[in-house]
C-alpha cells in the first residue's frame, strides 16, 4: 500500500459531518449552502438527462460550456481566453487540482503553499512527489510579506499553490499582495496554481482578481473554477481549468487518466448558467452577504469575537479572547454538547498551527442559523 | 512540467473520435452505443437533479447506491459485500482505477500488467511510482500461461492489474487461468485490481467470474465497476470500487482527494437502475449480441477474418491474413479513405506490440454497422 495514503484520516469535512449526523447537530462544517439550488440551471441538467446525450463528451468538455467559460470570465474578469487551447472541464475543482498537481510537478520539485490551506492540498503536492515549501498566514489578516516569500522559495520551486478567496480566511488576495507574490514567480520561473473557486462570493463590493488577468502571471497561472460553487450547486462536479496552452495540454493528459470526462447533462445546464444575467451573481453574493451578517452578529451578540469576512461561505470566531486555545477540543465540545458542528481551523495547517480560529459555514436558511444561535447560546 | 505527462499523447480514443469528426467517418473507434440509454433511468437522474439534494453527498457515495450495488452482486455474482466498509462509489471506473493504483502504489513498487491493457494503465501505474512488469497475450487466444507469469512476478511484486472481460480482445478470463494467477498473487502476497467494467457484456452463455468471488482472492481484490458500462450511459462517470476494508480504507482516501465525491442525482438512477429485473439485463446482452452478429457477419462477407468475441463492445479483426502487418497505419487509411474510424490494437501494448489487430465498436443502430460495412466494401 502507499504510505500516505495508508496513512491519511478521512477529510476534516467528511469525518465532521459524520460526527453532526451522530450527534444530530446543525452541521455549520462542510461547506455547502442548504438552498436546493437555482431551479432553471437544475431543469437544464434534467432536461439534457433526458433528451441529450448521455454517452462520451469530448475529452476536453462539451465545446458549448468551454465556450461559455471563455465568455463568461471575458465579461467578469476580463480575460481573454481561447476556448480550444485553454479551457478544460474537469469533474469538479478536487480533479482540477489533482491533474493540475499530478502534471506539473516531477519528484524532487518544490512547491510554496499557504497555511491556512484546503485539505486536499498537501496529500495531492505529496503524491505527485512534490517537496512543501509553507508559507504561514496569521489572523486576523492572513497576509503575507516579501520576508515569508523570499524564506520559502528556492531555485526548485516550480510550482505556487494559493487560494484565493481564500477558504478558510475568506479573505481577498489584495492586488498588491498579489503583485508581489507575482515578482517570486516570475524570478524563479514558477507557475502558479490558483484555485479561484470562491470567485463569485465576496462581500461589501471587495473585488476578486483572477491572477490570470494579471499581465506578469497570464502565461504562469494555472485558474481553478467550480460550478459547484458558482451556482451552489457542490454536488455537481463540474470543474474547469483555465490555461495557457503549454500548461492546458499538460493538465489535459493528467485529467484524461483520472477522470477522462465529466457528465455531459451537468455540462450543459452550468453552460446555460454561465450565461446568465450579471443580476444573478449579485442576487446571490447579496444573499449570502445577508447571511453572514445576521450570522456574524448573532455570534457578536453571544461574546464571540468575529474575524473579518470578505468571501466565501465562511465565517471565523477567534477563541482566544476566551480562553481557549485548543480549536480541536472546542469543536468536538460544540458538535457533542452544543449540537452544532464547526471546523478547527487548525485543520489547514500542516505546522506553526493556528489553534485558536473556529470556521463556520454560514450559507443556511435563516432559521438554520437562528437555531445555531440559540444552541450556542444555551451551550455558552 | 511533469515528464511523463508532458510528453504524453491524447488517448487513442479522443484522437481518433476527433479525426473520424473531421472526416466525416462513422466512429466505430471509442466505445460507446449510439443508443441513448434506458429511459427510466435517465428519466430518475432528471428527477432527482429537480427535486433531489444537489449537494456534497457523502465522501463515500449515497448510502442507497452502495446498498444497491452490494445487493447487486450478491444477485449476480453471489459475492456478499458489507456496504459500509467495502463499496465507494467514484467518479467513473476511470477514476476508480486512478485512485486504486495511487492508493496501493508505492514508489518502486512492481505491478504486473497484461497486454493489451486499457491506456489509462500504464501512464497511471507510471505516475504512482509503479514498476510496469508485462505478460503479453497474443490472438486469437489472449491467455497466459504459468511460465509468462513465472516470468513476470517476482518478490517485489505488489500489485496485479487486470481486466476481464478483456477490452480489446473480448475474450473473458477462464476459471482455470483465474486460478493459475490466484495461485501466483497468493504466492506473491499481491493485491489484484480488477477492471471488471464489461461484466454485463458477455454473449453466447459465457459466464464472467468476478476476481470477487473466488475465495483465494476474495480479501486480495479490488473489484472496479462502471454504471456507465452497466446502463449503456458513458458519458455518466459512475463507477465504483468493491473490496476488502483495508483496501476499501487505502482507496477511499485517494478517492477523497481526487475527486471527493460523485453527482448525487445521477447516482440516485444507478442506485433505481441497479435493482432492475434479470430480463433488463438479458435484453441488452441479447441486443449487442446481434449486434455483433450482424456486424461480424457483415465483416466476414468483406473478406476479413474476424476473431472471437465473447464479450464487450468490441470486434476485432486480423489483417494479417489480407497480407498487412500495421495496424496503425491501415486504421488512418480506414479513417481518412473509408469513413470509417477503428482503434489500432496495437495501441494497447507497450512493448512486444501486436501489429495485426483493428478493432470495431458494434454497438450501434443496424442502420450504422450497415453503413460502415458499405464504406469498408467501396473502399476494399
Ligand atoms: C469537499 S467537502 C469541503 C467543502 C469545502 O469547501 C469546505 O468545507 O471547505
Ligand atoms: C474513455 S474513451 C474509451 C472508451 C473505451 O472503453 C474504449 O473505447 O475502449
Amino acid at each position: 500500500m502507499n504510505s500516505l495514503f495508508a496513512s491519511l484520516p478521512t477529510t476534516v469535512f467528511e469525518s465532521m459531518s459524520q460526527l453532526a449526523r451522530e450527534h444530530d447537530a446543525i452541521n455549520l462544517g462542510q461547506g455547502f449552502p442548504d438552498d436546493p439550488g437555482p431551479e432553471d440551471v437544475r431543469r437544464a441538467a434534467a432536461d439534457a438527462a433526458v433528451d441529450g446525450w448521455n454517452q462520451y463528451p469530448p475529452m476536453f468538455g462539451l465545446p458549448e460550456l468551454r465556450q461559455a467559460i471563455a465568455a463568461h470570465y471575458q465579461r467578469f474578469h476580463g480575460v481573454d481566453l481561447d476556448w480550444q487551447r485553454e479551457v478544460l472541464v474537469t469533474s469538479g475543482a478536487t480533479e482540477a487540482l489533482a491533474a493540475s498537481l499530478l502534471a506539473l510537478i516531477e519528484p524532487g520539485d518544490e512547491v510554496v503553499l499557504f497555511q491556512p490551506m484546503y485539505d486536499a492540498y498537501l496529500p495531492l503536492v505529496l503524491r505527485a512527489g512534490g517537496v512543501p515549501r509553507f508559507v504561514t498566514l496569521q489572523p486576523p489578516q492572513w497576509r503575507f510579506d516579501a520576508a515569508q516569500l523570499e524564506a520559502a522559495f528556492s531555485d526548485k520551486t516550480r510550482v505556487v499553490l494559493l487560494n484565493t478567496p481564500l477558504n478558510p480566511a475568506g479573505t481577498v488576495l489584495a492586488r498588491e499582495d498579489i503583485d508581489l507574490l507575482a515578482d517570486f514567480v516570475e524570478r524563479y520561473d514558477a507557475t502558479v496554481v490558483c484555485d479561484e473557486v470562491w470567485e463569485h462570493i465576496t462581500f461589501d463590493d471587495v473585488a476578486h482578481t483572477s491572477l490570470l488577468s494579471v499581465p506578469a502571471l497570464r502565461e504562469r497561472t494555472v485558474k481553478i473554477g467550480s460550478a459547484g460553487k458558482i451556482f451552489s450547486l457542490t454536488g455537481w462536479k463540474v470543474g474547469l481549468v483555465a490555461a495557457a496552452p503549454p500548461l492546458h495540454a499538460a493538465i489535459s493528459r493528467a485529467h484524461q487518466y483520472l477522470t477522462f470526462t465529466t457528465p455531459p447533462n451537468l455540462q450543459t445546464a452550468v453552460a446555460y448558467g454561465l450565461g446568465k444575467e450579471e443580476d444573478f451573481f449579485l442576487g446571490q453574493r447579496q444573499d449570502f452577504q445577508r447571511q453572514r451578517d445576521r450570522f456574524a452578529s448573532g455570534l457578536e451578540r453571544l461574546g464571540f469575537t468575529v474575524l473579518p469576512c470578505q468571501a466565501t461561505y465562511f465565517l471565523n470566531v477567534d477563541i482566544a479572547p476566551l480562553g481557549l486555545s485548543d480549536d480541536v477540543a472546542f469543536c468536538e465540545r460544540l458538535v457533542r454538547e452544543a449540537g452544532v458542528a464547526a471546523i478547527p481551523v487548525s485543520a489547514f495547517y500542516a505546522e506553526d498551527k493556528v489553534t485558536t480560529a473556529v470556521r463556520f459555514c454560514f450559507a443556511k436558511r435563516d432559521a438554520v442559523l437562528d437555531g445555531a444561535l440559540e444552541r450556542l447560546e444555551r451551550f455558552m
